[in-house]
């Protein structure tokens, strides 16, 4: 089929997320390898956010290729729940090793809402408690507790929600701010989190849920610092800490979790996206000693026919493998500096760059449309100058989104030095057109 | 491994559903063919219940594996939701001819739970009204709105809900009867309906969800004309009829899609499990035009990283040309006489059977605890008989599980007519235990 054909069948059979389906032009993928996607016409992209920050190892590598075929011949493709596999029984093993600290048990589910829907019924179930505190620079999923958690405008078309959702601001929100200093920025929010929380009632919250570093809402860290202290302040009143890595997880960040750089273990920790790299769908919540013990002793309320699917969890063992034996969570910290170094000079040519941040290979690149710094769009907007420099992307064969007035560039974890540079140099020609939308 | 090994590893690093882990004492399967599964010391189990009625068209299927295998050469594992791709092109328009009538487009999400949360937020965009009516007697998911719709017990850990699910009773409720014949039954349940509409506000009424042959709480065919009743009552006042047929669809009742036997169309069909036979995770949710043609102009506010994984949607293709090309729709119809018959000859032989249902190889044997017809087990309950019964199973080789005072007969579509009678030999013996059970 021609990319033609492709896209007409997909817009008349299929409906499509986040979007009213008419004026949709997706483009036609075929085939993938490594950094590279192909359309059915040979045209080649340059995979610049990893699908949706998803495939971090990099598509069709040939080693998780090859397994997934000796999965097939083993002959255990699915079983119920439960029962037990041998899959289940190494990869639960193999991530409470990988996982730091005394996160040792873990419920498989298919995406990151899921899991994340299972935390919260974790969370309520262990501490007896129903409130669960998120922040509005957040996205949790889309199913109907995760949706409640987001912060990001996608919650308002699901509203009225269901009841115990609580959202904060964050320490860096988008306009107001906590301080100018890091040190700032952390006590102030903090000592407001208290407040709400004294507002609320401690003794009705169950968790807050952080995304560690954050991700579709601004790749944004949290300031030196938070989240030691956030830590302490949710230890202080029985609230457990639950850090969404389901983007920021498994070498993003250029370590394997992302709360490794930050010095505070979560109670529990959800996970997807780069737990499988795609290949397979796969979620996760990992969860500590303690409260695994609970459920030994209390029912846990929850479930799904694909929970601990052997096929998915084999996939996610040899992406593991592959991760680890080619020590991709390395390259991803060491191309960081090449990244920001390519993200400073563009800064230094290019009058619409804002700002711009990396911790990894988790970059974006803030646009502004005069020099003091006002943002190219509003929150949940968008810019007709953004939108040609998108345009011009695809045309020159880069495969990246935006977001509002931000870029994303989160390549797979798997990239050359080369092939980084190679999306940048893209990126340098595409800003000549937000440029020319700065005022003055 | 052995399954010593595989299920101590498996208590010690993964969470299990639905239940306290500790007491658990769980199967290890390490390879399952057609209707078969094995331990690793070789002990062979029938599957009588398709896992979670969901392997339709059993395991390991030769031809799924290599067109599995082929579909990994391929080198499309993963696409962005925002591409178009090859299989999705195909599998959509696929879909559009095997669901009967204007359904031709389609949403595609992960396990069943995902696709009901997707259609609440189709119907709730679509009608603009907010409330979501289900019965009692079904379970549509375990992610928080799918779990509000449901209404077997599993609901009442996960409460308060969100608001605006209103649940109602069955055409068949347990004890309560709406009359004694079919048409009784229909008549009066539409009207109590109706009524219940209502006092709701029938202009606050997005949809209606139900499962077209209830699966978990019963394995419950509607009454003789309750669906074309109930799909006039809906167009009435203008509320969706949504089918939930994640477990009765894919032929599990004889048909390909369940409401075919009932003589209505939904407006929304919402499916999983047999979809891909659980090779891999794969649900959706299926639209009319009409619907279809609302979200070409107006956003649909619903997604997940994992919407049209071209993988996962390359497998359903597989299983659904071989279910077509080996007729197991046909063969779920003939066996269902098989079944039936079997299920017959045990009743009139043991005294603990108080009732049995068939359709196509979805079927129920009810139990009880007198000759009276007291059910062995109270609502959410169980019974030391019942559980020594499924003991005897596990020692015989017959996998399937019970629910409640129900024993659940719902293997791979696949099934021959010399599988299914060894099935019920094996049933046979075990409904001793619960004989011995029975008062008076
Ligand atoms: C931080 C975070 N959490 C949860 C999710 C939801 O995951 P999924 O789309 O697999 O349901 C996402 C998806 O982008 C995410 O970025
Ligand atoms: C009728 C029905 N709907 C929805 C679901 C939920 O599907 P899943 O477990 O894949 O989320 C199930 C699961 O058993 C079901 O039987």
């Amino acid at each position: 089929m021609d990319s033609r054909t492709i896209v007409e069948l997909c817009k008349q059979h299929t409906m499509w997320s986040w979007s009213k389906s008419g004026p949709l032009q997706p483009l036609a993928f075929e085939r993938a390898e490594g950094v590279y996607l192909y359309t059915p016409e040979g045209k080649r992209y340059l995979d610049f956010n990893s699908q949706l920050m998803s495939v971090n190892i990099g598509h069709s590598h040939p080693k998780v290729l090859a397994r997934m075929k000796e999965a097939i011949d083993g002959h255990m493709l699915f079983a119920a729940p439960s029962a037990a596999t041998p899959v289940r029984a190494r990869l639960g093993k193999r991530l409470a090793e990988l996982v730091p600290g005394d996160i040792n048990s873990f419920f498989f589910t298919l995406g990151g809402a899921e899991a994340n829907e299972n935390a919260i019924k974790a969370a309520r179930l262990y501490t007896g408690r129903h409130k669960i505190l998120s922040r509005y620079r957040s996205y949790h999923g889309a199913t109907h507790a995760a949706m409640q958690m987001t912060g990001d405008p996608r919650r308002w078309a699901n509203e009225p929600g269901a009841s115990g959702f609580i959202r904060v601001m964050d320490p860096i929100p988008y306009d107001f701010s906590f301080g100018t200093t890091d040190a700032e920025r952390t006590a102030n929010h903090l000592r407001y989190l208290e407040e709400v929380i004294q507002y609320e009632g401690p003794h009705t919250i169950a968790a807050m849920f952080v995304e560690t570093v954050i991700g579709t809402n601004g790749i944004q860290p949290p300031p030196a610092g938070w989240l030691p202290g956030l830590r302490a302040l949710l230890d202080k009143y029985g609230i457990l800490l639950v850090c969404d890595e389901v983007m920021c997880g498994f070498g993003r960040t250029g370590k394997l979790f992302a709360f490794e750089h930050f010095g505070a273990q979560p109670d529990i920790l959800t996970m997807a996206k780069g737990l499988t790299s795609s290949y397979v769908p796969l979620g996760a919540m990992g969860v500590t000693d303690k409260i695994a013990a609970h459920f030994r002793d209390n029912v846990f309320w929850g479930g799904l026919t694909y929970n601990a699917h052997p096929f998915c969890l084999a996939v996610a063992e040899a992406v593991l493998d592959v991760m680890l034996e080619e020590d991709m969570v390395g390259n991803a910290a060491r191309m960081q500096h090449v990244m920001l170094a390519e993200m400073a000079a563009l800064k230094a040519r290019h009058p619409s760059v804002r700002d711009f941040r990396a911790i990894g290979l988790f970059g974006a690149i803030e646009l502004q449309k005069d020099r003091q710094g006002t943002r190219m769009a509003p929150y949940n907007g968008s810019h007709p100058a953004i939108d040609r420099m998108m345009a011009f992307f695809k045309q020159e064969g880069l495969f990246t989104i935006s977001h509002w007035w931000t870029l994303m560039c989160n390549p797979p974890l798997s990239i050359t030095e080369a092939e980084l540079r190679e999306g940048f140099a893209v990126i340098d020609r595409g800003l000549a057109i937000t440029d020319e939308a700065v005022e003055g």
